[in-house]
């Protein structure tokens, strides 16, 4: 795979201090034309799972060759892994802690462990080790396998997949969105059409239920809540310029499910 | 008009979601030179005012042949227009409105209106739509009339001028800054000297209002609030070291006079 | 020395409004090729102290020939001095109000004072003047010298360096970061293991004081709040996924005492 040139840099290290320039930084020491694009530094810290949805997400709208730097790691400075990906034509460096479950289940991949060179920093990995193996993948100073060893066992998180339960396809809020949008693990099926209806509540079920409607688009939603397929290919309930998390008062894990006819 | 190359972005996508991210991730597929600069993502949600008169101020600092890509969009799927501008030797691509209201009004433009085509996600044009038509036209794949055809009858926000009452120009804020300065949207006059008096107060005219000197620069201000011309030409209120609008409870659509003699 | 091409940018301008972005506008439209890094501009209004830390220990992860911008300037349109240093084979442009202490505190140094050209504006020099100087730099269009003159009497804040008495070295709390980690003043003297205690407690030393282990990363915290030696080389206290200085109370200025036997 030829190097698109570009990183992608995924982080939960905040956009106040200089830690994301400094990663920059070394990258661009040690391959000058490198062109960086920031997916978010704002991954809620430690939420591997939230940076782990994003991640997959985002990475198909990059070009082949694209390098993606994924660093929320709690463990840093620890045992764990420094992994290289290699899927859909894409490559992802991030520590083995499961930030990679979502990515890898595209598709076919290979994954590389990386050995940490004694000396490094025990708190800044994303500085010390992941950023100059990102700059030599993307730079085309190294492959892979030039990079690490084969790696068996990664981490992965566990995903609830959705469940039809008779005419119900349950499932729940993956995420809350800068807007307050509720997405959801849900996608449509092809057989159903763009219209129906979709429950939301609690998600221990006991609190009270909502039906609101799966409309075209957000301005179609009303003063009401509905339910949109989202540009991800989820259901997502939203509120018209307004915060459906704040307005109907639920958040991650509360239940969406599909009505199917 | 020849590109520059450069494209900026200004959205209310927040920074915490990679929508912004994908959006480059798209152009720089199309486009593999282009370079982005960021105006800004924090558009307050849904905010097409504030969004407008930030563009108008940005814009003319970049190099000529700049696309200026701005989506605060509400009515995203819907059929509102998507807008190409070209104005003052810029590209502008946009939602069809009001955003473009400030920009259009700097000077002489021809609007063309770019068709959406079909299969595009209802949610996110952003992605789908704005980001391709800017990277074509900012990489030099597209002119306006090859991407769209001319456009008539374009949204525009309404906008009180300032107006001349006696001794007094009456204007009021238009924005606060991130420093909590209170914009405003007085020019001074060309007559009058760098220094004299500005009335501030609630915008209903009833609360009680303040006399404050308008002097050169924020150091100047003291530890009273004051006026200086800032720089994009405007009058506006601040405190040195500290926030005006919190100082004065004062924001958005409230009174600032200034006094002519 | 010759220009990387990079500029990095540290201001307190914050991410709401486009100010950085038109600086970045005025400097690719001197020097097209530029190429930018953030560093960050969440710098807290007018905190100099805040950037100088932070500018020295982000500067020398950048290539030979980065000029650094930094710009947090309450004096702005005053008549402190423009500058322009060269140290560690890099170039900073800044005002002169102490934002550069910490950086030319890594070494020998040369500092040149530019002139300010009349009819900029009075309140963003970042734009009018500083922007233009980084571009000329690093855009290889001019070299410090041709920029300024050699400047004397450069503004210097007062740094309490670390003081042994008695078998405890006493430093506090420079910056608390994004994750809530306590940054100190303390580096672990070479003889040192990379284990020992720590006291840390409120600044006036009234309150009571807690002790806590040196560990090697924040991994072995555990949820007890630890001290790790951090990745610029300093005694940091943190709390294993969690918030030190909101699970301790404490904050810049309070008390970090190194037992060195």
């Amino acid at each position: 795979m030829k190097p698109s040139g570009v990183v992608t840099l995924l982080t939960d290290f905040g956009e106040r201090e200089p830690f994301v320039g400094v990663m920059k930084g070394v990258m661009v020491d040690l391959a000058p034309s490198l062109r960086f694009i920031d997916l978010t530094h704002c991954v809620p810290p430690f939420d591997i799972g939230w940076a782990a949805f994003w991640l997959a997400n985002a990475a198909p709208w990059f070009p082949k060759g694209t390098t993606h730097l994924a660093v929320v790691d709690p463990g840093v400075g620890t045992e764990r892994r420094v992994l290289v990906a290699e899927c859909q034509n894409q490559w992802f460096v991030a520590p083995d802690n499961g930030i990679l479950t979502d990515v890898l289940s595209l598709g076919p991949h290979r994954v590389f462990a990386v050995p940490v060179q004694t000396g490094v920093s025990a708190t800044f990995h994303g500085r010390d080790v992941f950023a100059p193996v990102a700059a030599k993948l993307a730079g085309g100073l190294a492959t892979p396998d030039q990079l690490g060893s084969p790696a068996l066992g990664i981490a992965a998180l566990e995903r609830e997949a959705p469940a039809v339960v008779g005419d119900v396809m349950r499932g729940h809020v993956v995420v809350v969105d800068h807007f307050g949008n509720l997405i959801s693990n849900l996608r449509l099926p092809r057989q159903m059409g763009t219209t129906g209806w979709v429950q939301v509540g609690p998600a221990d079920g006991r609190g009270p239920s909502r039906r609101v409607r799966l409309v075209r688009n957000y301005a179609s939603t009303g003063k009401e809540a509905a339910a949109v397929v989202n540009a991800w290919g989820l259901i997502e309930i939203a509120v018209n310029r307004g915060n459906a998390s704040e307005a109907l008062g639920l958040g991650v894990g509360d239940r969406v499910w599909l009505e199917l006819r």
